[in-house]
């Protein structure tokens, strides 16, 4: 019997409608689904692929060690997440070993910073891979906004919002165009930097872009908090400029 | 009778499999169905729908007044695409404003330097307007090439080819990861500054990525007078580091 295949499946932003029409064909076939989460079962992966799934296909959730708190703050925490990512690529290779394809469900876009890339180290030399790209938050947010991006000669930048203060603020500076990921505790630090480059006006905050609870702001508005770890910042393009 | 609205469709980098199911309902149910071409008909944008179009919709090209040569390169240029925007934005408002549903065909996503951009300027403020995103190549290129392209920390830098060569130098400098779009003429340049810096090894070419006729190669392999519009390359992070 032949191997199955490992399918890396962009499912979009989050709006179950903004999965591409290859990403839905081959979720509906794959045997098994296999989803990250923080909790026991569910999670936003989940959610984003909920009224797709067929009910005949075995589900299998990733479950991270821990996304916040003391533990993911720890020093042991990279070390406990490669055995997370080594263990469940070895549950998902027994399957692909039994001859079936395991799609990886990954919100957004999976090589652009979608953990679906850890499991693909582990597994695409294997097997036979078939990666679908998504939709990310980049280009959700701007649409949920009604704001074009970037336009012309523009150059974007895309950058987390965990960088030391004097680089975000180089980077900031270099950039016509940029969207900060990765916020929370780092938001007081991204609204001074903003704000001392005169951006504060330009920049606009959107959290959860696409799914329940979608909230847009102005990120000196936003109390640090209560951010969700979708959100983002986006400092457009001036289209009449 | 109310007016109709607009719909800003991201349909991905060009496999017609890789539209959103979102963008696939609106285009089915659209009375109108607009696409920008160089050419009488057909294009990329209309090669990328075709499929999904139900034979009962009015299809409107949108003809640029020249992509390349003598017109493209001249100074009245600027002009000309301004007055085309203007005329085929009063083409589609007309329809809009019979109740028709008018659909603005946009490969990759509107807002990640889409030319739907420049209608949406014209018309969304007279029209109740939807955008929906799509996936851009900036995902499909490293999905192709089955690379992750962004991780952890990193910041990634999307910029034109037709930069100047220092300001190209300096911002792949500064970066972890780059995606250089609007290559062409513009190759040799980069090629040079992607050498100087060392980053040749680590560089992928792609040219339609997911479109009939793909091609992946090193870009100093290039023959920069065989290159496509739809090409970008790709300097990924390295996963390992």
């Amino acid at each position: 019997m032949s191997n199955g295949r490992l399918l890396g499946l962009g499912v979009g932003p989050g709006d179950p409608d903004l999965i591409t029409l290859k990403a839905f064909k081959l979720l509906q076939k794959a045997d098994v689904v296999a989803y990250p989460t923080g909790r026991t079962s569910g999670g936003n992966a989940h959610d984003a692929i909920a009224p797709h799934i067929n009910g005949r296909q075995e589900l299998v959730p990733l479950r991270y060690p821990a996304t916040a708190g003391p533990v993911a703050d720890s020093r042991e925490y990279p070390a406990l997440l490669r055995a997370f990512y080594d263990e469940t690529a070895e549950t998902l290779a027994a399957r692909l070993e039994q001859g079936k394809d395991v799609a990886i469900i990954c919100l957004g876009d999976p090589f652009f910073y979608g953990s679906y890339m850890y499991w693909h180290d582990r597994l695409s030399e294997r097997f036979e891979t078939i990666v679908v790209p998504g939709v990310s938050s980049v280009m959700a947010a701007p649409a949920a906004l009604g704001l074009p991006l970037v336009h012309k000669n523009d150059a974007v930048t895309v950058l987390p919002g965990t960088l030391p203060e004097p680089v975000l603020e180089e980077k900031l500076r270099n950039t016509d165009v940029a969207v900060i990921m990765k916020l929370g505790r780092t938001l007081p630090k991204v609204v001074r930097v903003l704000e001392k480059l005169d951006l504060l006006d330009r920049s606009h905050y959107v959290e959860r872009a696409t799914m329940p609870g979608q909230r847009i702001l102005r990120p000196d508005e936003v109390d640090p908090k209560k951010t969700d770890y979708f959100s983002i910042i986006i400092v457009p393009c001036n289209l009449k400029g």
